[in-house]
């Protein structure tokens, strides 16, 4: 048999630097655990309209298709903001997720133990804190048509369609079932059916999905709602599940609460390939961070445990992703500490290399 | 003259409560300061659609349409979640907002210096808070066509339309500048220009309208980072302005931040009318409570300040407003407080009329 395939895609800003971290554990389980991936890199977003004038070439593509799983970095920066939308580094992330049909993106709010001083929330509200939020991510208005800037009478007109049919709806919300069956068996949907019908039809297709899942616990929440008993209290959530678009921004404020931006990833799932295992995009889920790229200080954990997050659902290697992890609970229980974590007082941070060899030193 | 008009609209919930005790803020000015008001009230949401059959009748929409300002309490609640889209409460403050084209809704974000402490956030992040959102509220997904539930094939699909002309989104940029004149010179727009192209036309033409205030700083952010600074660090903001979806959401984020939304007020303004002030209406942020409803918990600041946001916005009588804000100040500061505002030990809780009550002491 051959070796299971990775394609890493390091990106724009901090991606490639907490990537060249994620490359030292790949060889550390290499070398001492006889773990072999074939690995491949290549490029996305701005890097890669810088050499080939769009954000994903074709080949790229074509090997995202073809590997057990992708690792990715980030995408996007200011130097790219003038570009025309059509080649804006976003659409290369947003190609792969459409091409490969990666339509349920899992993204985790975790709050250390030993980092909830971090968070502006107080730490009693978020101690513990565990959420997982499940996104769709193929649909809704992020790819409907008609889309564009149009001439109408004398003025122009932007349109965005927000699209779902039912059977999008429904393998979305299965998944984030079965994942609530394997967590605390509780799932919050969230949209704005008091508003929009395309919220009343995704009610509706969870509600009935829910009657095959008689044990979890579903409950219907408006999204704006949403955001609010997040920011109250986040601790009332196990999984959420929701749109593309209301994805993007509750994921990304449930993010921040945790205080642990720098340390969180993400799995985006599609359907199973031959192998039974899902299709598969990991990243963080921070951003390209340009204010600080280049210097050495982003944190490299988010990126890394997306990499553990990929040996768990891609490689069948949970063992390994659980010893991964737990040497990344041993770094920060030791209080090694990239810029981004420094709450105490006196602590020097240490570098993203640093943290990279911490790691491999714990694993 | 004649007396200037004011269209009570309790609505649903604790909408009646709270409203309750606006009256009798109203009647202290008209039997203490010679304020008179031709005092109207009607039905909206749940409570019309009971009488009615729809969430607002035909004449209490043209009686909005004819006064100098309408006050709203709340609309919806659980006995009314199986009703048809069409007649759901919600449609009747839609209507409002949508035939009166109130399309600049202004949002409130403060924290009140008394109830630092209720907020879940930690203290010295929101202490001294004061933002403003400014959302538009008669277009993008709201109101957008084609919408609706469609069959498609051998399924249905569910479709809403965002979209914004070039001239909705510069009137209301424009009053989001004219309010940054006002304050701290300072907005920040957000949409996702990276992934919608009428985010694309709503940042340019932001862009566009800002060149005619070149005093006032102006910044562009993703909605999704939008909601991320919202909860790191709120009082990097001054005026925010945003679409109708994203306010819904990021400014309900920003209310709740804030620890104080039982105090939240709103205006929400359309063109000038033949006497030059702006077609109104004024509602507060929270919701209908259905779960406290009836009880006499609701706490009606809110409400009452929403009123006087209509002493000065509709009525031009700011040293009016001054004066009852200045009274509710004094009972938060003697300690009077409604359940939800209970942190002190040992403090008992006030009704909603007491509260009311205790505001016209001070006055
Ligand atoms: C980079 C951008 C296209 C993307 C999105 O909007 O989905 C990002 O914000 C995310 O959440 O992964
Ligand atoms: C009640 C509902 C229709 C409304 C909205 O979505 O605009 C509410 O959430 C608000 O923010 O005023």
């Amino acid at each position: 048999m051959s070796n299971p395939s990775l394609l890493i895609l390091p990106g724009d800003g901090i991606g490639p630097e907490v990537m060249a971290e994620v490359r030292k554990i790949i060889d550390w389980f290499s070398a001492k655990r006889d773990l072999q991936f074939d690995v491949s890199e290549d490029l996305v977003g701005g890097a890669a309209y810088d050499k080939h004038g769009v954000p994903l070439a074709d080949e790229t593509m074509a090997k995202a298709q073809e590997v057990d799983a992708v690792l990715l970095g980030a995408v996007g920066g200011p130097k790219y903001d003038d570009l025309d939308f059509s080649v804006k580094p976003e659409r290369g992330l947003l190609r792969l997720r459409k091409e490969m049909d990666l339509y349920s993106n899992l993204r985790p709010a975790q709050c250390f133990d030993a980092l909830a001083d971090f968070s502006s929330l107080k730490k009693d509200v978020v101690a513990g804190l565990d959420i997982m939020i499940v996104r769709e991510l193929t649909s809704g208005v992020y790819f409907g048509e008609p889309r564009g800037i149009f001439e109408e009478g004398n003025e122009r007109v932007g349109i965005n369609t927000q699209r779902y049919t039912e059977s999008e709806i429904e393998r979305v919300a299965r998944s984030a079932f079965e994942l609530a069956m394997r967590r605390n068996k509780k799932l919050c949907s969230m949209e704005k059916a008091n508003v929009m019908e395309s919220g009343i039809l995704w009610r509706e297709v969870v509600t009935r999905v829910g009657k095959d899942y008689p044990e979890v616990e579903l409950s219907h929440m408006y999204a704006d709602n949403g955001a609010m008993q997040l920011v109250r209290a986040p601790k009332q959530f196990d999984v959420i599940l929701t749109d593309n678009l209301f994805g993007d921004i509750l994921s990304d404020c449930a993010a921040m609460l945790t205080g642990s931006l720098g340390m969180l990833p993400s799995a985006s799932l599609g359907a199973p390939m031959a192998n039974g295992r899902p299709k598969a995009l990991y990243e963080p889920v921070h951003g390209s961070a340009p204010d600080i790229a280049g210097q050495g200080k982003a944190n490299p954990i988010a990126c890394i445990l997306s990499f553990a997050m990929a040996l768990r659902y891609s490689f069948d290697q949970g063992a390994e992703a659980d010893r991964l992890e737990a040497a990344i609970e041993k770094v920060l229980a030791d209080g090694v500490r990239t810029a981004d974590l420094l709450a105490e007082e006196g602590v020097q941070p240490v570098s993203t290399s640093e943290m990279g060899d911490a790691i491999v030193a714990a694993l």
